[in-house]
């Protein structure tokens, strides 16, 4: 994940939830990493908050359950060998591999106001598969949006062990399913929307955030019936709230409850749901140095992996100098 | 260096002896580079022969008079922080300074039979410049074909500067006169040609390879005017008997002496020239232990360099992670 700044609710019940699943379900030795290098790729001119962003983005992951005891947790440049075998794949990679990567071409324009048109950018998907293939990963939860590069990972795989023997595995994509979040506006919950409920925002702001969520916009007056299935705030009872949602959808559509008290409800929901998880999060937040010790640790785990296997790697390529 | 083969004679009159002149001139502090990352790049398919070529090429440096008491000389790929630095170069390096590069165009044509349409190869003026940029170096000695390729890395250092503060310097090119080196059917001498006489050919080796060079192709018979002018022979008598070229010009010109006895004469000027090369060179290939070692060391040298200056640019681009 780039650490672009704090996480939100979306990223909570969505991508964290998976990733304590994987975590906890005891098949997989997980990985997750803070991917600086890929956040100054398009963070380039604005690259001075990325050591305060990783610090955030660490807090939220520890807060949502990501265990460090359990999970490898680590920053991307600090094991410098995902960035050597970047450059041994990029002298095998063709370029039109690159070229006709549509992510590629939807990023460029969903960042226009930002300058992409470097070669970094154009091969962030080498690094990426460098970051996954670096620990011979045979799995990589992801969302569908993401599939493209993965099989441009498999393909580079597929390719060094064409030419130097078997070593990486072709790693398989584990599609998750999350809920959809909406924002405050009823739009997908997106910092650029500015509609966020954050993991770190305290009870009083997200109180302050709920009461100020629309609802069904075609419920003008409070005797209006409601339509819950277009209402942010039944989105989030359907995911924090299960035991009431049956009676709140029918109060809402039979215009029982007005959107004040169903917004009171679930904000009270809420803050009981994410107290916990703020807590905990405040509690590091407080202590970086503890964090970055606990990401220190991280690096070092994840470099003597990265450590032995570039070095495998590198010597069937014929790029291991004596040491 | 690429780390392609063994060195003939044009590198050893050419840019070997640049490089010992700068060793010598007490002026640098000189980094001789063997670029195996850069010769992967174009040799990736047929790699397992680079650590071999790296072997080689440092015995025709170190017979050549390069000093690793007075030089640094070391191995590309092990000293990773050029690595990290091309990766930062190149999040901030705009596609078209790469596609507008001329020798990219040329090499691609040059080298058509290797499959050099790659990420990498597209890259590789970022990883040189990285190269230099790394030992914030002031002075590159190159060819004059090499001068576009020294003004991206200074466009790179601007650019660095210009987005995170002054650091980089802008190296300048340090031209040097090289005598045209002809090969042994008049051509220049290069190995695509196999028409080469090499630092680690053997007296009894240059002896047959002089014999057999072409001379002037208008002087059919012994008593017809030579041209000393296009005569691959006598470019070497003024490379290597600068006394006698006066005599043996006027000599040929006036049918005075044979081709055979002016092939025969140079012979033996050049391999007691060379002998001493020849010899050190010996000395060294049948040690390959210690080029590894004394490698190994250059390793270390230019490694704590590169990797303070690497730290101190990651750390000015918002990149330097708590250690």
């Amino acid at each position: 994940m780039r650490p672009t700044g704090k996480l939100h609710l979306g990223h909570y019940f969505g991508v964290l939830a998976s990733w304590r699943r994987f975590q906890e379900s005891g098949e997989y030795q997980c990985y997750y990493m803070v991917a600086d290098w890929h956040a100054f790729s398009s963070e380039y001119k604005n690259s001075s908050v990325l050591n305060r962003n990783i610090i955030e983005v660490a807090a939220d992951w520890l807060a949502s359950g990501i265990d460090p005891a359990k999970s490898v947790v680590f920053v991307q440049s600090a094991v410098p060998e995902h960035t050597e075998l970047a450059l041994l794949f990029s002298m095998i990679v063709p370029l039109p591999w690159l070229e006709r990567n549509p992510t590629y071409k939807e990023l460029k324009t969903e960042l226009k106001n930002k300058d992409l048109h470097t070669i970094g950018f154009l091969g962030y998907p080498v690094l990426q598969a460098a970051d996954i293939l670096i620990y011979r990963a045979n799995s990589v939860p992801i969302g569908e949006d993401q599939l493209p590069h993965l099989e441009l990972t498999r393909e580079i795989a597929r390719r060094f062990n064409n030419f130097y023997g078997d070593y990486f595995p072709e790693p398989a994509a584990v599609l998750t399913e999350t809920p959809k979040v909406p924002g405050t506006d009823n739009r997908k919950m997106s910092k650029s929307y500015d509609n966020c409920l954050y993991i770190s925002d305290s009870p009083q702001t997200l109180r302050e955030k709920v009461l100020r969520m629309v609802t069904d916009p075609a419920r003008v007056r409070r005797n209006d019936p409601g339509h819950p299935e277009v209402c942010s705030v039944f989105a989030f009872h359907k995911i924090i709230n299960l035991d009431e949602t049956p009676q709140i959808e029918s109060d809402c559509q039979s215009a029982g409850i007005g959107c004040f008290d169903c917004k009171k409800n679930m904000a009270e929901k809420l803050i009981n749901y994410m107290a916990p998880v703020y807590e905990k999060r405040l509690g590091w937040i407080q202590r970086p140095g503890q964090i970055i010790e606990m990401l220190n640790d991280g690096n070092q785990r994840a470099g003597t992996v990265a450590g032995d296997n570039l070095k495998k790697a590198k010597k069937m390529a014929g790029m291991l100098w004596h040491e």
